[in-house]
């Protein structure tokens, strides 16, 4: 299957798990339409498609992994809406759209974040009848852990904090590979709990999902200079108004294509190491995706 | 043993247990201590109490839920970080101290409030290893439900829609049912789990929960008109500057001491029919308790 079908595919797949889930949400209809706003926004679903492609890898059905995906994709989106709120980013748009608190209020931006988050962990519990209890309790202790302070919440502090400052690269390095790093390498971790990984193909992968989230966020980086609002939905140079320390910043941005390159390149042949180079060709196609993308 | 000194018992084997918990997260400094200054606020424990007197019903060792007790407190003590935000009820003062925004800064209030709602779930899967994977797995999933939209942020989205407002009885009791009411009954069913509670014993116990729940709300709103500031520890009257909707405001003062009245003595009698008096003594204690209480 080509990449291009794979991503619409596990688009689908994941869009029609959530879009269930939520539909059994009716009141307060404020909460219930918000977090469906906040979710359904047109979003890649690159965490779905890695716990996918990580199932496929090792020989699992991926629709065993809907309702986990679907769990982390409402985490992704959390984290979003309050990220876009007015004492911490203060964005107005998102891929062209308004952002959750603009379009619903303040107050109710917060409360759809809080349940979102909360509704992961119902989701994680209640609609993964068809794993063992013993796989939900790990995958939920792995959700709350790179979820929380020792993961996305602990980078995203120090994102908030370092605005305006000089940071050098440990500190940056240690921001994303928690802000966004952790989300990313969730589902990959997840996958390999449900599909059942040994424990060397769980280290490969590990180590593929690492650097990808590294990969993902130097891009990111050079995308806010290099690309523009049309195709990624914000305003571009939005790092820069608000001083954020991104790789560019510190490394340059000829220095950051190499290193986005460097990374891409050691991810895809840790992983046709492990699986050969027929298995991987799903997952590596992601990688250089992710290098490639404009968006 | 006297209530009192149950109530004291029972909050050191939870806030021991919340120290411990806390205590292993280092960084970043202020997500740290911020959850720390929001969870240890010389709060009453009720919820955590309520689930160690369940256990002590069920003939099971209170310790067994001091993971699970600490895990409500946090989610407890995230939604009155959440709620005292400026975009919510934008109090500066709780219990006599700062409020968690207002003493680290409000994105970092944001932050410490999601940061406990997720390291919640962390604490119930991770500290909870005397428990079956089964047992755990259901606590979550009643977790997640009675803490979300069809439960705590329900509630607290409808108080926040119904501010200077008419609302009707029923409304109110909705509200309430889900604001406070859930995360009251979720202790006592969590620990009906923990303790291999009969169905008979569950809906007993879950019933009396319910009834509490909803005397320790009139009690709240008939102390935001009668307790002292010194006492309360928040402005009186802070509800009437609001514009809340309450149970005097609806009924008439003496007509909500009635309703608590009789709401404490049906859950007593409940407990009493279920478990006899001498083992139901400490539960109908409280229940009593909460009718009293000054603050």
């Amino acid at each position: 299957m080509l990449l291009k079908e794979y991503l619409e595919k596990g688009k689908n797949l994941v869009e029609n798990g959530i879009g269930e889930y939520l539909s059994e949400l009716k009141y307060p209809e404020v909460i219930a339409q918000g977090m469906s706003y906040a979710v359904l926004n047109g979003g890649k679903r690159l965490r779905p498609i890695l716990l996918f492609m990580t199932l496929d890898i090792l020989n699992c059905n991926p629709e065993k992994g809907i309702a986990t995906a679907s769990a982390i994709e409402m985490i992704h989106s959390y984290s979003l809406v309050h990220d876009d709120l007015p004492a911490l980013d203060n964005d107005d748009y998102r891929r062209g759209k308004l952002t959750t608190h603009k379009k619903f209020g303040e107050a109710e931006g917060i409360l759809i974040g809080d349940a979102l988050l909360t509704h992961a962990f119902y989701v994680l519990t209640e609609k993964n009848k068809h794993l063992s209890a013993e796989k939900i309790v790990e995958i939920v202790r792995l959700t709350s852990e790179y979820a929380g302070i020792n993961g996305m919440i602990g980078g995203q502090m120090v994102d908030i904090a370092s605005e305006g400052k000089a940071i050098d690269v440990d500190t940056l390095r240690y921001m994303h590979t928690n802000k966004t790093g952790k989300l990313l390498k969730l589902p990959v971790e997840s996958a390999c709990i449900i599909g059942d990984a040994s424990e060397q193909e769980k280290q490969s992968l590990i180590r593929y999902s690492e650097l990808v989230g590294l990969a993902f966020q130097i891009k990111d980086d050079i995308l806010d200079i290099e690309g523009d609002f049309e195709t990624i939905g914000k305003p571009v140079g939005s790092d820069a108004e608000h001083h954020k320390s991104t790789y560019p910043v510190i490394l340059g941005l000829e220095e950051s294509k190499k290193l986005l390159h460097e990374t891409v390149e050691e991810a895809k042949s840790i992983l046709i190491k492990q699986f050969g180079e027929e298995k991987s060709m799903l997952l590596v196609e992601l990688a250089e995706y992710i290098e490639k993308r404009n968006k």
